[in-house]
């Protein structure tokens, strides 16, 4: 009976573990959520919004391949303090580096994104990390909690070096933050950050909240005045195109504040557009006539 | 990687197809709607639903078996004219039957409960069909159409003869319908149907909107002046205590009009129940110390 | 072009205002709504949810009689204070009144009955009121107003008289009202005001918000503790089967709170059910064969 | 009493049949919808937004004549394959045009659209079909289904020959969609189209989801990345003044997901725009002195 | 400026807290919420549906006496694990009791009574706690945790004793809770209760779950099949009338889940009716004349 | 107990009213909206989403300084005509302006601002007036009312001179109402309006619906086509550091439309904007160091 649907499966993850240069893997954590909560549900949400969309990227000018992605599932959702969470994700991830897969992470809250890091840490000495967001979230400690989705790039900062995170897109935080955080920008503006982390091994973390809340609505921190869904994707692909990138994380999508669903919705075509990018990247993506 | 959980699948279904005895199916189809749509999106809601209850029914004094219980997925959404996608169900259900499993059904519209009519009334000469619902759902056609939620109890009053349908709950129908139905009754009594029915193979239909519109919003026609849950599910319970039950559904509930999602859960709820109290029956669950 | 649907018109409502006995009219007014605002949209989405309901009343056995209904439309919205849309609104019913048609309101807040009631006093020297609702709506005044959907019937009593006003299923009053409403009465038992009432002509009011918020959430200022669907649809049938009901409303639904429409359709259904035994009454339905 | 208000009218569609120029007519249905349905609710939705919109246009800086406009209501309501409903919608369509009348229709999903092109091109050997939409709807068929709203454009194609479609803002499509189209563009740039067009009769179909989601959220298939308001309207107004608009049309608005109305009011301005221009074109709008 | 409204105040809490018997305190927390989080927006959300009630009572016959009320505020959110904030609630608690006030605590999820026992039990020997919940919430610990919405009443219980732990409306658990849990009943009857209780001191818990998800459909874990208003209304009366209530609270209304907010204005009406209850009994309310 | 948090406080308004410099006070009042009312629930829905913002502005590079912000809490809420409400709102605002403080006003519809325009006018001979909005509200009366949201600019040009009124951002009016305007203008250009008004005292009132309806959905009447919140940021920046503002407002905000929140977020960022570049500009604001 293989031709059943599986239900809450991203629509082009068509291909086995064994096959798959691209894993898709969901972490439902929203432990520290500050004011909405519900990133929890997000993986799941992101998954079926995919259902919408088409294979084919015109912007690409080619449709993913289905056969070279899977999906693995979630870790299971947890509650309370965020560190067991986060030590399970590690393990599940490492896993999925050590096989030489892409790791492709649907939060959750931004904490999640520790995890990931951690995870392709350990194979790699040098690792640069590039962060589309509205919040720096870039707090040594936030209400007296070190693992937060309010320090979780601190807490990235301190083990890949504060020289090898870069921020853009940010349009809140609080003082301390903003004059302590060096490679911080108001805008997308890739040069810069390109330029400086060359070739290197590169991890992308994107928080939907660095769309503006018309676009991006469901989120545990909308921010008001932040940036379109088509600048957005111009910055995306010009990344891909241009670094080494290893892993990446679509977090804070935030499904019980989304009432029309278009902000799974747009965190699934970013998730599609990366994919054929990087399919487009390695020469593997079924190539147009 | 075992440990990891599947996005979108039912609480209890931990089995697989080889050692599981109940199987549940998602028909997301809802092409006839003739007012609210998006009965489609039931079975992954019903099933993200079921992840906020527990294995154990109080009512039954013990927990669902998790292991014989598997979830197939769907069978892939189809939209125009409902032919087909019949078709295509009426294929998988057969095959479960066939293995000599219960097929568990997770509409979409009420429509799709012919398919399993059809698959089940292949193999037996007599079954008995049994409807909890607001609508008689008992036109001749509606609309031009032959194949239609407001025609489907008829269409399978033709397959299987029209004095072994029963109808309880009815609370809503046409003129010609109320005066057609022989064995249509507006309560939820069920002693004079299990009565009729006695040991004879019988297929349990629940179309949601047999409760009340404030315990199921969310559903394509709800219906004011409904049953209360526990109406609902004692006479449930007594009818799987009772009668010969060879497969179930539970059709019409509409996540887009569920914005707390009470319908959703309610179709958990009693997923369970009843699958507990098909368990007990059959002496294999794991009973209590 | 005759076979074409008019948007927005009650389902039932195909006669002519010539052939017709009942006659629908919106008063779209909610000026005065001291919580939730919003009952100016109710004539529409009534209409609206009449759409999913059928012509066939199961509980009096026949259906409504579509060509002695007519709808007339809506008294167009006016804000600020009351008094000018209620003096447009008096001279439409006193017009309805005088052709001799049975006047079926649809609110709009609860300050409308004062129009329907003075229309109807015109005409007759004694006119009682039985009003079903959740609050007294008695107060004298109310924030400085004398016209408020607070303070209504303590108008329709100036009118009519203290003693011709009947107030059922209140549970909720200031206590000035509270001690001051001589047949006041938190359940909905119509045996002594019928007794009271005899064969004088009747006005019945219905605010929606008499019904639990379960089964009605969408009204201007819900109060738990309410009746069921079935609890007010038997006391509004035994009321039109004993009582000379000259007029009625159905106000206070409040579309923008009621997410899933279940309160206009539970307004949708009263007034079918009303207009089936009204006409039941006159002996004037299509009579089942 | 002419004085009362018809519910669920379009507020500037005062005229009758006889002295109209322009025809509004709703063709409520989404039968084939793939994604979200509801654009059924869509025609009454818009007359409703309308009532908060004034008659003067500062755009164009003058006032819609309401004089010359009739708003006919709707083809009633079908489900199932759209063949019967298109049928219908044709017959009324062809009577409008025979009329010498300009149609103004409101959807329902975009596969009415072949409705009214079939009833346009009886009369005329040549006609031009503007297309602004976010999705080619361009296949040849889909889920084996030839009426879709997925192959509307095929099948206008096919009518009035694949080099008399244009197609602007589309940002979707499967991969041989994209290939086999001649004259789709992503952008709205309309001077190319124009070119070609001439001054040969035009029928415009305006797509609502060729918006941005946070635009136009309410529609049955958002697709992120779109045009803003403003940039529509201005291409909109470019092709009335420029070319022959015979007949148009504004499609695949979906309430059941426009929580906040705001989808159903850019619809209403478009067309009150669309109408205030056209009667600048021909002369007859109250001029403003 | 005394006559201004200061937002966000519980309508009857006009008193000072050196005139107070009653203290309203708000507990934000929800952070170990396992399916819907937004518990934290309750004690808000509360408080404004209050604005929409009477101060009087007509089941009590009184109206609730202001002046005796005051309205602390809310300890201030966090998040992350309960501890921290369990401690600084436990402090201001143990300061309303020791002024010989009367504590009224708006959850925040189920986790935060164990804040106001551990308060209560400290100038106490004897602590009963009598529990209306639709959960157990009597497991040892839950994911890992042992502070929990889901161990909170084992945590309870070790403090007071596991015979001092009454539990009422209960339906649903795990087996392990099931069988372990003594004075666990899943009716409201609360004689037994009563009766083992006399009277000595009583912590009364009131879960808002308790209620059926159609008249609490606002809250973090809905379980169909639960109790009526009335019913709750009239078990929680019984239980101030007859035992000696030291303290309470309403917790796990989730606003967010709340499209029509019914479910915080029954917490509000509940609130209501057990502050006029209680000074009923003290003897001290305004009496009627 | 002073570490408690105040329910329905502004984030950043700490200070007492004697070292308060900016002093916010809600009118809660939306008896005259024309289409959907609900603007009385703003004051506190604004105050609950400051919340989820910092006190660090990164366009103004500076804190806001909380300690001379004081919440005064809100005029009562009343229905009906606004004239009391108005009459009661000036006193309080008088009594602000006297104490030489500045006043920020949080509707309410957008009639609430005639009564900050008599307070300010009766110290001040000459007061200029600049709206930034969507509708002109510059009607003589409306539907027979002088007191209006749709006349109050009208009735505030009475008061201080047409020449002294300058609306930006206006794109709906009737017809009479543009051609009247002298100064009305579509864009939000600042700089000719800057020009006339020079250095005389200003008052600032923001319609949140100048705002595009993605960007602010709940609104009262959205008006399609509106510009974003950088753009109206940017003009409110440069309005506060050139003119001598002495008074705003922020109106037309309506919670109940606004499912996700958007909009009272960006009044709320607005409000905290507008507050940190007036104590930059009173060069009072704690200076970055």
């Amino acid at each position: 009976m293989s031709q059943l649907a599986q239900p809450g499966r991203l629509l082009w993850a068509e291909g086995s573990w064994e096959e798959a240069r691209q894993v898709v893997l969901g972490l439902p954590y929203d432990g520290t959520a500050s004011y909405h909560a519900g990133a929890r549900f997000a993986p799941l949400s992101i998954r079926e919004a995919s259902q919408s969309l088409e294979y084919f990227s015109p912007e690409e000018g080619r449709s993913v391949d289905p056969v070279v992605v899977h999906d693995l599932g979630d870790v299971p959702m947890r509650f309370g303090r965020p560190e067991p969470f986060l030590a399970e994700a590690e393990e599940v991830l490492a896993g999925i580096d050590q096989a030489g897969k892409f790791p492709m992470v649907l939060g959750g809250e931004h904490g999640v994104s520790l995890a990931v890091v951690r995870a392709l840490r350990r194979r790699r000495e040098e690792l640069f990390v590039l962060q589309f967001d509205a919040h720096a979230d870039y707090r040594m400690e936030y209400l007296g909690e070190r693992y937060s989705h309010a320090t979780v790039m601190y807490r990235v900062a301190e083990l890949v070096g504060h020289d090898h995170v870069w921020q853009l897109g940010i349009r809140s935080a609080d003082e301390a933050e903003w004059r302590a955080a060096r490679q911080l920008r108001p805008t997308l503006d890739v040069a810069e950050a390109l330029a400086a982390i060359g070739t290197a091994p590169l991890y992308l973390s994107v928080d939907i909240d660095v769309l503006d809340p018309s676009v991006a609505p469901g989120t545990g921190t909308p921010e008001p005045g932040g940036v379109s869904f088509r600048e957005l994707l111009q910055a995306l692909r010009t990344v891909v195109a241009s670094a080494s990138v290893v892993g990446l994380d679509i977090v804070e999508v935030c499904p019980p504040r989304d009432p029309s669903g278009i902000t799974s919705l747009a965190a699934a075509k970013l998730l599609r557009e990366l994919t054929v990018a990087l399919q487009a990247k390695e020469g593997s993506a079924r190539r147009a006539p």
